[in-house]
């Protein structure tokens, strides 16, 4: 499914460069999300996992965020994460991404308190959206089990559809379980689906799914579009095995580390390599190897976009 | 142990009180602060787990600090919860609270990013003390796996006192495993270890504990606070098992939301009943049910201080 979506295709959340003295790099983070959109994403998510948001404060996010529009980004194309474990300081990064113009926001639910109940969450995201309390904040629900422990059933996604059906009009899914993003797809027809992984990019779309969102957009976006734009065509499952093969030889290592490395690397930019605690960068062997590998195996290199 | 360390005794993370606005009362919270005062706390930790402290904002929770200062509270008894997702927030709050005078912190490691390494959150602490940079900082390290996911090893306390001796000097423990705790007290003696949970008094007390930080301590102080002043006499381990027994009435409940009806109920006061999402207050027959427990079984009412 495409063209229906006002996000699609591939969608990368960005990497958050780290200065010397510790505080996000502006001006790498800009060049980044320009590189992204050269070379193919068709929408960027800052503030994602991927972007150690979670170690970014409030601020740092909202000055970020002005830093690429100021910049030239279209604020369109931007989702940035702005789901923090705070109702306020959600509310508050929420209302600044609208105010921004942004196309939408992905907002991971408050995740400190641990089993807490669907109408709970029901009642966190209502009281957003009601402090917000404007027509253009479009919200993609963000599911990451994984990390944030925190969940989004598919019985909870259903009622804040149906209570704000022009509000809450996506999700993206990093459960990594299929079985999960195929109920949503059948489930919400309509509904703007995006599996948390480019493993999934092919049967998501023939399943109906937008596109994907996906960490290794960061180095990897041309190959990941290609599949996207050729799905319906007689490659689709072999360009699919490849971007596959690309994901897990990157995964094979801490996937923010590993990415950041490769970024440095092909950018001939060691800044790149810093990453923010409790987070450490991977020790320079590893890296190395894990940057051959991907080398000898795909005849990998970032080029200049 | 006891008078060695600077907090010592029965401390209370502090209940959280909601206007009709869904924004934090300051002045019922300045109230029931100095009621726990009067009623036998020694010390207050504004911003725990019980506190709802991860719902609330950067700012909310500086702003709040800032109400029981300047109400009178003696910011020397203050333990306000400063550990949040990210770095820069923590360095925001928790510097606030050493300008303020607050005789401690008590603080969280990064919590959404899970497996973490124990040298990324060395390195973040050690980011969060050179950040605030002021000698009066002085933190009590939070151990809560069961809600944070992310805890602190012995080892890494270890390596943090070693490397902090003046700042990080003391632990909450609310891991519920009593080795955990005895482990930590035996390890590091003089360093100031509270059981996050008054189950753990008295034993903790026998093995050096410097007394204990407890939910309860909202609506049980004062029985609390009699085990802390008679743990050498004769009566220690029958006042413990009542209080022991009291707990386990509250937390059959969820705890959060039962502490809140109790004061409601014995205030006659019904806007204390209000939780922020995620959190929602008891159905209104499950609270009156949890009162009357307490009150058939241990003749229990909460008294004016």
């Amino acid at each position: 499914m495409t063209g229906t979506h006002d996000f699609y295709g591939v969608i990368s959340p960005v990497l958050t460069p780290f200065g010397k003295d510790g505080n996000p790099d502006a001006e790498r983070y800009l060049a980044l999300c320009k590189w992204l959109l050269a070379d193919g994403c068709t929408g960027l998510a800052p503030f994602g996992t991927t972007g150690e948001a979670n170690s970014l404060g409030v601020q740092e996010r909202m000055d970020l965020l002005d830093a690429l529009v100021e910049g030239g980004v279209d604020p369109k194309v931007l989702m940035p994460g702005t789901g923090l474990c705070a109702l306020s300081d959600t509310a508050t990064v929420t209302a600044h991404a609208v105010e921004l113009g942004c196309g939408g926001v992905m907002m991971l639910p408050p995740f400190y308190y641990k089993a807490v109940s669907d109408d709970g969450l029901f009642a966190y995201y209502a009281d957003i959206i009601e402090r917000v309390g404007d027509a253009r904040l479009k919200i993609y629900l963000y599911h990451i089990p994984p990390v944030a422990q925190v969940g989004l059933s598919v019985d909870l996604v259903g009622r804040l559809i149906k209570a704000y059906p022009d509000t809450v009009v996506g999700l993206k899914d990093s459960s990594g379980d299929w079985s999960n993003t195929k109920a949503l797809l059948d489930a919400f027809p309509g509904f703007t689906v995006f599996p948390g992984s480019e493993i999934f990019l092919l049967e998501g779309l023939r399943n109906g799914a937008a596109g994907c969102i996906t960490a290794t957009g960061n180095v990897n976006a041309r190959m990941i579009r290609n599949v996207y734009d050729n799905w319906q065509t007689d490659q689709a499952d072999a360009l699919q095995a490849e971007i596959t093969a690309f994901r897990q030889t990157i995964q094979a290592r801490p996937m923010i580390p590993m990415l950041k490395a490769i970024v440095a690397h092909f950018n001939n930019d060691p800044e790149w390599n810093r990453l923010r605690p409790p987070f450490l960068p991977l020790d320079e062997a590893d890296a190395k190897a894990g940057i051959a590998e991907l080398t000898e195996q795909y005849g990998f290199e970032l080029k200049a976009a």
